[in-house]
């Protein structure tokens, strides 16, 4: 709960800071992380329930949410492997094989409700195929805006 | 937002760590500033709002609130002359006052609305009566109880 509570504060404070003053000045925001983390990470795979998290994020933001969330998808052990050998693992990267299971899991229920705003992206292969399926779903949001 | 979320976020590691196990072991747990603080100070005073700020506490502490908070009631004035002779004012002794206007404003208001469990101590006057009428208000809560 505390940890879920820290990012709900860090994020209340990005979003007065930093968001809400880049969307008023007309730039598209992009973060790596967001509201549909927490909801995976804490809410699903610590426990503490998607339906206690998801309203914190309205409350923290001010309602200020993505349009469109890319989850970069890979089985729990593939995604284990690739981050060890990036650097050093912080604080939910070190939880056990199980917990980074639940998170996955949290992540395709969060893009099961909504489909059109959460979009799958298949993270396996190399990077640079990876970056083009990113691409597509980017487009495809892009042409479909008002 | 921020503020009120990280006073949340240490209010649920202090209950996990210290009130929970305190009270599992039969002591009796004495805090100076709790979840009616923060309801008066960012509820009340910062203008977030009773109805938002109370929820969290509940799922900050998960259900472990006080059964006896006194409130050592005093003009703004002379609140902030004893806070100012004290030591270094904090972020919140550091608005002006029309903040703490508010802010006593805001625990009137909790203790109009609980009564029996929020008692107003008169805090004018020397250190030893103001001593002496929370003893009283103490022994006539211990008493009480059941």
């Amino acid at each position: 709960m505390t940890e879920l509570l820290l990012y709900e504060a860090a994020r209340a404070q990005l979003t007065v800071e930093r968001i809400r003053p880049a969307l008023a000045a007309g730039h598209t925001v992009i973060c790596d992380r967001f509201a549909d983390s927490t909801t995976a990470y804490q809410g699903a795979a610590r426990g503490l329930g998607v339906d206690t998290v998801v309203p914190l994020h309205a409350l923290a933001t001010g309602g200020v949410l993505p349009q469109l969330t890319l989850v970069l998808d890979l089985s729990a052990e593939e995604g284990l492997q690739r981050a060890a050998s990036a650097r050093d693992k912080d604080r939910l990267e070190l939880e056990p094989l199980a917990f980074h299971r639940r998170v996955r899991a949290g992540f395709l229920e969060i893009a099961g409700r909504e489909p059109e705003r959460v979009r799958l992206i298949d993270a396996r292969g190399a990077e640079d195929d990876v970056a083009k399926r990113i691409q597509a779903a980017v487009e495809a949001q892009w042409s479909a805006r008002p």
